[in-house]
């Protein structure tokens, strides 16, 4: 192997590629730790002040990888409302961990959205220097002022537990609450490495962040690369998530033997509704990677995999439970699937924009059915 | 700025993430560069053996950064048949440029489609160890012995001059020359940075190489990074790419002051004229940036743009040209737009894709138009 040999800067080529920029100048600083900004998307923030995933210390023990992965801050969320022209973003020790298959800007970048719920639009993204571990970067500058409702989408795969957070506003600016969510209720998402948002370009692109411009709730990610095997002891700190209006199980792809699939599912299900009575579930089964393609063997634990969990479901609803609800992951990203993936497994913003429009259409009808049966239940 | 911190590997943590594998014992090694392997989308190839893009040795002085830009291989593609069981791929120096917003497998990385014209599908890409320069990886292992038509695409952002390539097959595997092309024109596309594929996450992500996938003929990628400026140097060089079939002009992005591109725009439509009468140039315009949104400024000089490049056309239509055609690139990317891009202004795969589907019919119609005219001349 050879050493890295002294490189053309592109960045001196293409202007467009450079990751740096100014406009920090007479700004006032806040810490997005207080209010009136909101932290989405990290259940225990309230109670403990850290930008992780879970609590800093579960009650029972869980495996050593998912405690880790906790400190990924995938699906954490920035909120408020300002009329500042100019939003500046200092991060110090973003902790991207850097994967070849992966555009650093998605493992250890924010991105900036614009609008009210409904509305959002992409505004821009952090393009730090990677080779350092803190940056400062404009993430706009706008002509008029005005008040513009903004949503800060956290690093998707990243060490946060010494990440600091500075939100740099004109001085005087107006910072407000968020624009309210349409209910107080969480749909909390369990899974693998696609959970997570690998291989997004960047944070809003992973599928959970795409479902949050589109439905005005809280949504929890807990994807956790290759670790999301559906431990029951990591099933009952998931059941610990405060106020859950939906529960969607994405594990399939780190739970893919089918005889540990076949024990794990139902003892999943099972610690949930156990805290949960009647919580919609819905379960997920994996997307359709390239080797089914390629291996037969593959497609078919595949299809013994996805029997395993609608079988399951079927069961439950048959014996009683109205709130459990299966889709069918493997038809989530259409007929093209294998151009939807960066390596055959992990969802490009490709794959992901598919899979957000798979599922919109399933938790719209869940919560629309929640909502009957709450009404139904008052009267 | 901190110094990097030790980091726990992820890929200790979720093997799905791992770049490295094994499995090249026993394997034949064979360059490319040697018959009965063909290599497209490179044309001075045959004549110099080199992986640039343009010649070596330029008839007339080009500005620099186009000059270091031909090195990056966007577009260059691998063809051959054969029946191996095993694929590898040995690469010494692929020259990453590593940009924080761009996955390296698409920067440094090649990727594998197996199959014939018209039913190509993904099979993998190489995840290596971004942090060396060289790579050995296994691209496929197949349980069953075939014929296959293999088509490995080339990386998009990377310094080739020293770049080495061996293809590690079973040994006395067939190696047959690739399903031949439909003719043997070349559909050559010169443009910007999102041209050259930025930021597409695995090369066969980039448009070009998109439509090679739908249309069996050789593409032409010269995209060059910040650098698609339109200068008649360039054009009289790009005039000389033999036999082509359609030039696609995509360079407003790189060309985007009014002034200059009335100017440079019509002077490169007369350059390819006087070197070729009647093949037909498509001219495509930007496609919509996220500044649109915020920036009425940028949104007006867009739209000013837009219009030199499409009354230009019109006019020269008006005036004989009947192999003139233009496209609006500002609405390729759709209604949610500012979702497919990295950092508003780069396509992610989702772009691409989007780019793709867009340009396909207008190919199609020229293609289709020019067999008639073919087919008419020669009666």
């Amino acid at each position: 192997m050879h050493m890295k040999r002294k490189k053309i800067d592109i960045k001196k080529i293409d202007r467009n590629m450079d990751g740096k920029n100014a406009g920090s100048e007479g700004l006032s600083w806040h810490s997005p730790k207080k209010q009136p900004f909101h932290i989405a998307g990290l259940p225990w923030f309230q109670e403990e002040g850290l930008y992780r995933r879970l609590p800093i210390k579960p009650r029972e023990p869980i495996p050593k990888s998912v405690d880790y992965l906790a400190n990924c801050t995938a699906g954490g969320q920035m909120r408020f409302r300002t009329d500042s022209q100019r939003l500046v973003l200092r991060i110090k020790k973003h902790g991207s961990f850097h994967m070849v298959h992966m555009a650093d800007t998605g493992q250890g970048g924010f991105d900036c959205y614009i609008g009210a719920p409904g509305k959002t639009t992409f505004c821009s993204a952090t393009k730090y220097d990677s080779k350092l571990d803190d940056y400062e970067l404009v993430l706009f500058k706008h002509d008029v002022s005005e008040t513009r409702m903004i949503t800060l989408n956290f690093p998707l795969y990243n060490d946060a537990r010494q990440m600091e957070i500075e939100i740099g506003l004109a001085p005087g600016a107006k910072i407000e609450a968020p624009v309210p969510y349409d209910n107080a209720g969480r749909i909390v998402v369990y899974g693998t490495s696609i959970t997570q948002g690998g291989c997004a370009s960047r944070p809003g692109m992973c599928f959970t962040n795409i479902l949050s411009r589109r439905i005005n709730m809280e949504f929890v990610n807990l994807g956790f690369s290759g670790s999301g095997r559906g431990e029951p002891e990591v099933a009952r700190l998931v059941a610990t998530v405060k106020r859950p209006a939906i529960f969607v199980l994405d594990f399939e792809g780190n739970c893919h033997e089918p005889e540990l699939l076949a024990i794990r599912f139902p003892e999943f299900v099972d610690i949930l509704r156990k805290a949960h009575p009647s919580v919609p579930i819905l379960t997920v089964s994996k997307i359709r990677f390239a080797s089914t393609l390629y291996e037969p063997t593959e497609a078919a634990k595949t299809d013994r995999c996805r029997s395993i969990q609608k079988e399951e479901v079927r069961k439950r609803i048959l014996a009683g439970d109205k709130n459990l609800y299966f889709a069918n992951g493997y038809e989530f990203l259409g007929k093209d699937f294998d151009e939807c993936t960066v390596d055959g497994v992990h969802a490009t913003d490709l794959g992901f924009l598919r899979m957000a429009d798979a599922l919109e259409p399933y938790l719209r009808k869940i919560l629309a059915k929640a909502t009957v049966s709450a009404v139904k239940t008052k009267r």
